[in-house]
């Protein structure tokens, strides 16, 4: 992996391939095998071409004008022009009628991404300030992130600006880009977020494999700014260290906040295992909510090591916590042959399918390690189960638990559906924005 | 509508056509139109025949097996015996195998309702205690109604108990009765109510109009103890009276305590309109919240005194609070020609499609409706929307929704995903109990 500019005397690596579950790489899961109709050996990032346009084929606008912003290869009829990747052309249908603004990209099989619908509209720097300071303004309006000095402030397609993630920690920003068309507007959107949040810091981590599919380099580094030693989220009260140069997605799963706080309501009295633990997230929660106990798992030791600097940073009882660096998938098999058993159980794995090819796969995945969590509850006990994969819909993800739980010989009730944090908005007209989604469970006594 | 043994000096029936929003009509929504294999004139509740057997026919124990809780008429290739409306019978596959025991039902396409998967468990007194005592506990254990004196108690099929809701309202239980199976074992089911809860009174509301298509009659009244003069619920330190003998289902929405209390910190500073707001649940949180404004409409001018009388029971400032008695869908079209604009617009309907057959004219009235929502909200607006009805899936409402913003030409995101409070839990082999779904949107600026 290739991190030019990490400017951190960061120690190995440690991603945890269990751990990875990076919204962009979601969003690839419609992409199409077809090869791009204009091929380009090296596209690179040009100045805006306005006379460059996608001529769709006949029909192929429909989604576009459900406001749906992404251009397929395989509608595509021709393109004409000479543009580049990152160039904004004009999107129209067979007729030649107006479609969408959109951001070129020759190397994806996302031809395009809508920048807006309306043909008079500027894509300058003025377009990307009033889009970032819109994103910014309307999460401040909803106190969507109350209590927490951690919230995502830009979430891609959902905000209008398609390959964006922008989250906030403490004055630290972290943003990620997976799209040919923030990259071309990367240097101003970093000016513009230097400008609207005077950040001590804007660091890039655009190193999600996604950006692979796209055609883009990975690259990762300070933008603006200087990274702090330690960089920090306070949320309900409890902090946490955020790797931001190394972590998973930009650090810190900030999704999960509402659902880390229902945890902590729920821990009371309560032998909990939580499973792909990273940072330890639910199991410091459920160790201030007065959990018996907390096992948590995970495969990454380095994870671990922060987890556990962070019961330190919290003045948590460490009696009641212990940590197991592990393939949650063979300890869950240990913990049933050692006949362990469990009042709630947190099942939050990384992304099992990263495109809809996977979810086959994704689904005997999810179902294994569920039947193994239900068969480690005890009666009445409750199970947090998630699926963070954008090829597993929320109806899908239902049905499988439903088996899981069937196999496992157990009776259930969903006392709650679960997904992200209202800080990761999903746009109507993009439901595959929303990728987080969870079932609290209670089995039967 | 017969009300034999309505204790209440009841004033004029006040039933909303508008605001009806049974949950036992909901779990019509898979009757199929065949007649029952084996119809009697007159069917009524006898003594339990263990002899009695329903024989399904090859292949249909499918759904059973996957723990799904009903016998349809169309699956039953012949009935062993000659039980009556109420027996507990056995069920079992084409090979004689045991697959349930179950209540019959001779006047329901639903001919059976499943009790136990267990041939040894006796269905008797005591089981009916374990299941109520059960699901009593596990709520208790869940901080379910945690601020609220208002609980539902049982759930129906979700709580193991086909056709049984019990909703709490401080000391006064109701208990509404939709299939024969309780029907025959009522009395006994109230003497353990009383017994475990030991509450003023037991009034019952069996009088959805789900148990015509039972065969069941329509009754209500008081069944233990005496109905107090008001009954009330506190819910999050807010008063509302409850109309137990002629409110809608049970006298209150128990399923909106959590969606109300979100209104609550959302609303400062915002004009609201509330639509259909029955006895101004949703509408008291948003003017203790800090609301501007809130008008609030319903066609019933009974559900509104009682909505005037719970805002002077909580001392909340009358002079920001309008009440209007209209029929929504033509007021909706009266604002939207005066130019009025909210900055919040919840649309929490009533059932507009009971069976699946009303699916295409209920999704008519949501587009409707939320078209006309999205119209009359200002820019950065909230829109909260809700549909009670089964026959309209949670995948079919967002298509739903989405639909009349692109109508109305707006861009929308979804904030949050929103279902019932957790005292309406939902068993994952029997998906339809979800019955309420709603979305938090906000449209762009």
């Amino acid at each position: 992996m290739s991190k030019p500019t990490n400017t951190r005397s960061a120690s190995t690596p440690h991603r945890t391939s269990q751990g990875n579950r990076d919204f962009r790489k979601r969003t690839q899961r419609e992409a199409r095998p077809a090869a791009p109709p204009q091929s380009r050996s090296v596209p690179v990032a040009g100045d805006a071409t306005a006379q460059a346009a996608i001529i769709l084929k006949e029909g192929r606008e429909k989604s576009l004008l459900r406001r749906h912003p992404w251009v397929f290869s395989g509608a595509i009829e021709r393109i004409d022009g000479t543009p580049v990747s990152g160039d904004t052309l004009q999107v129209v249908d067979a007729a030649g009628k107006f479609v969408a603004q959109a951001a070129y990209n020759a190397g994806s099989q996302i031809t395009a991404r809508v920048w807006s619908w309306n043909p008079e509209e500027a894509i300058d720097t003025a377009f990307f300030r009033r889009k970032i300071a819109t994103a910014i303004a309307g999460r401040a309006g909803l106190n969507l992130a109350k209590d927490s000095s951690g919230m995502r402030l830009i979430h891609a397609e959902s905000d209008g600006l398609p390959g964006l993630i922008v989250d906030q920690y403490g004055d630290v920003l972290v943003m990620q880009i997976g799209s040919a068309g923030i990259e071309h507007w990367r240097a101003q959107i970093a000016d513009i977020l230097q400008e609207l949040c005077n950040p001590a810091c804007i660091y890039e981590r655009s190193d999600s494999d996604s950006r692979t599919l796209e055609g883009l380099e990975l690259r990762c580094g300070v933008l603006r700014g200087t990274l702090p030693d330690t960089v920090e989220v306070i949320e309900h009260g409890l902090r946490f260290r955020v790797d931001v140069a190394d972590g998973q997605k930009t650090g810190f799963y900030l999704d999960q906040r509402d659902n880390r706080k229902l945890t902590e309501t729920l821990a009371e009295g309560r032998d909990v295992l939580n499973c792909f633990c990273y940072t330890g997230g639910f199991s410091l929660y459920a160790l201030r909510g007065g959990a018996k106990s907390v096992l948590s798992m995970d495969a990454s030791g380095e994870a671990l090591h922060i987890a556990t600097d962070n019961l330190t940073r919290n003045n948590l009882d460490e009696s009641r916590a212990e940590w197991q660096e592990a393939d949650v998938f063979v300890a869950l098999r240990k913990l049933r042959d050692q006949g362990k058993t469990f009042d709630m159980i947190i099942l939050d794995p990384p992304k099992f399918a990263p495109t809809a090819a996977f979810a086959e796969k994704a689904a005997r995945g999810y179902k294994d390690i569920n039947l193994l969590g239900f068969k480690l509850l005890r009666p009445g006990g409750l199970l947090f189960t998630y699926s963070c994969s954008g090829g597993i819909s929320e109806e899908l993800f239902q049905k499988i638990i439903a088996g899981a739980a069937l196999d496992a010989g157990v009776d259930a009730q969903i006392v709650r559906h679960l997904h992200a944090s209202g800080d990761h908005p999903v746009l109507l007209s993009f439901p595959e924005g929303a990728y987080l989604k969870g079932l609290l469970l209670r089995v039967a006594d």
